[in-house]
Order: C-alpha cells, then sequence, then structure tokens
C-alpha cells in the first residue's frame, strides 16, 4: 500500500452508542493488520484538553454559558489538532479520535441552539479548514442510548454525567443533527445502526474501515 | 444625584501599573462618597472564571496556543459578564473591573498579534456589544512597569506570572495598543501617568473619577 500521509477519522454518535468501545476495537484490529494507529478523544487529547475536559464534563459545581461552553470546547480542540492530530495524520498515522467538531454541532448546535454558522466560523477562525477524511458515525435511538450510558455511570467512577443530564428532547436534536451532517456529505461519512448487539457493531465498523482505507490509500 | 443605573468601570494598564491598589483605593473613596461599588477581575470573576485564571495565568505547566489562550479569556469574560457584571450595573452598583476586552485587545491583539477584527468579532459574538463606560488607563513605560511587577511576585506566594515573563517588546506592543485604544474612544477612556508614587496616582484617579461620575450621573 502506497501511504504518503495518514489519515483522520472521527467516531461521532449519540452516548451510549458504543464508539469507545467500538474505537478501541478498530484500534487493535486496524493494528494487527499493521497499520500505525493513533486513538485519541475529545475534549481532551493533550493535557490542556484533559483540563477543560474535567471543567466541562463534571456535573459537580461548574455552570458554564453555552457560550463559554463553545469557546471552551473550541479552545481545547485547537490545541489537540495542533499538538497531536496533525503531527500525527502528517506523520503518516491513521488517527482515531472520539468526538470531534461534529459532537460541537451536534450538541451545542443542533441540542443548544447555538447557530450553525457561528460554531463553523469559529472552528475556520481557529482550528482552520481541518475536517476528518472520514466520520463513522454510530447512531442509536438517544432513548436506549441513554439507558446504557446511564448504566455504565453508575458502574463506574466518573463524575462526566453533564450531558447525560440533559433531557431527551436535546439528544434528540443532536441525534438529527448528526444525521443532517451525514446527509450534507455522505462521502465522508459511514453511517453505521449501533443498535445490534456490540460485537455486530464492532464489525460492521472495522469491515467498513478496511474497506474505505484501502480505496483512500491507494488512491489518495 | 439622579441615578437610575450604575456604572461600568475598568482599569487597565501594563503589570507593575498599580491597578489593583488604585482600583482597591478607589473603591474605599468611592464607598465613603456613598456610592455602592463592587469590585472584580479578570480573568475570573466567577468560580468558572477563577478556574480558567489558574490554567491561563499559572507559568508551570500548560502551555496554550495562542488561539485557545483568547478563547479561553473570551470565556471567563462571558461568565463573568452575564453572572456579575451585567446585573451588578443593572442595580445601580458602580464595577470597578481590573481589566476587559482592552486587555484582550492588548495582549492578545498587540502583543501576540491576533488580528484585532477577530477579537473585536469575538467579543460581539459571544460577549455582546457591551462595553466599559469609561476605561482608567494607567500608563507606565514597560520597564519600569515590569520592575515594579517582578518585585510583588517575588515577595508573594503567587504563581501567576505567565505575562510578567515575556519579552520587553511583547509588553511594549501591548502598551501602544491601549494607547491606541484611548486615542480611538478618548471619550471612554481617562488615561492616567502610573509613573509618580502611588498615593498620588490614586489621588489623581480617584480625582477624575468623582468629576466623571457627577458629569455621567447627572446627565446620563
Amino acid at each position: 500500500m502506497g501511504r504518503k500521509s495518514g489519515r483522520f477519522i472521527v467516531f461521532e454518535g449519540g452516548d451510549g452508542a458504543g464508539k469507545g468501545s467500538v474505537l478501541a476495537a478498530a484500534a487493535e484490529a486496524l493494528r494487527a493488520d499493521g497499520f500505525d494507529v493513533l486513538t485519541t478523544r475529545e475534549p481532551g487529547g493533550t493535557p490542556e484538553g484533559m483540563e477543560l475536559r474535567a471543567l466541562l464534563l463534571s456535573d459537580a459545581g461548574h455552570v458554564w454559558d453555552q457560550g463559554s461552553e463553545l469557546l471552551l470546547m473550541t479552545a481545547a480542540r485547537v490545541q489537540h489538532v495542533t499538538r497531536v492530530i496533525r503531527p500525527a495524520v502528517a506523520s503518516g498515522q491513521i488517527v482515531l479520535c472520539d468526538r470531534y467538531v461534529g459532537s460541537t454541532l451536534a450538541y451545542q448546535g443542533g441540542g443548544r441552539g447555538i447557530a450553525l454558522p457561528l460554531i463553523r466560523q469559529l472552528h475556520q477562525d481557529f482550528v482552520g479548514d481541518y475536517w476528518p477524511d472520514l466520520t463513522v458515525l454510530l447512531d442509536i435511538p438517544p432513548a436506549e442510548g441513554l439507558r446504557r450510558s446511564r448504566r455504565r455511570l453508575a458502574d463506574s467512577a466518573t463524575d462526566e454525567g453533564r450531558f447525560e443530564g440533559l433531557a431527551l428532547d436535546f439528544h434528540e436534536r443532536a441525534r438529527a443533527s448528526f444525521l443532517a451532517q451525514a446527509e450534507e456529505t455522505p462521502e465522508r461519512f459511514m453511517v453505521v445502526d449501533a443498535g445490534p448487539p456490540l460485537a455486530d457493531v464492532q464489525a460492521d465498523v472495522l469491515a467498513g474501515l478496511r474497506t474505505w482505507l484501502q480505496t483512500s490509500l491507494t488512491t489518495g
């Protein structure tokens, strides 16, 4: 395979869609295929981003204006793209990232109602014209996703329940936004039904990724 | 005096200009005059803003891209204006604030070189068209200001030395930006020479504030 540069692949989807597990399984399989894979996530991905993640996602204490929330998400993304994602892709790595600007469009835009052009302009001004080569969208009805997500939160020590605590309606709007993004640029999205058992979803995604990588890396 | 609403007065100037001391003395004197005075500062002013202040100003550990720095400063300002400044002014208080968007224009704009229209647009989009009624600019040559500021840092337990550690050239550009802002809207600035002994500067500022408040509150 004539790989000149890496690829930037983002996993998006509602809470409880299984992004984390599917991403981890894909990374393991692609590494076994011989790819140099870097996994990362947002918000976070850098020491500075992790500080912002803690401020943003903790459901204990801080109350952020929705504008502030968007600014902090974007600040974490600036650090992440500059320090981690761009250099990794430039060095030939396949970057698998859990959430990116698609989540900002879905949650701060679709969910909270901030105008999409403002979010896009902020991305352009601060992150730059930098978008994923492919987005794997794990689609699940929010009622089912939140059921899974809350079970996971209850079983773990995390306090990152900020978004899970919002109304179902908020998550319905976020899902609609994700699907609208996929419709807008279908050539850059792989939409996968996350309803089936996890192993089946993982297999679907991996098959799709292998096909996409083969095409992308031989043509691009 | 027919006061229908409060006033928003910002103290700006380079490090070591004495903003903190002059602001505190002005607050005490104006309270003795019978004004309802609220003192606050940026970055900070809210619990969320204080978290961002710690992330931004500590010279230990975090390395922020200049775009991220601007976004965090603005996020802290959104929280501060929404939760503290606007409600206080609306309730009739005289708000004395140590730094505001003028510092962002001076440090992130003049100092770091971020385009001023981008900073102004970000302010407009997220904070709104909300500017001080009056800015007291304490002007001091950076070489002298930094000498004072570093002495204060050495004598205290703070680790907020991030900006003090930057080159003199950076601070010269910030000073030029402050002075340019004052020239652009002279009716909203009081420029005070911060070179003389502190007690003299405090007296100058207080006299100027009393005159301004009398005019502003009887005409506005």
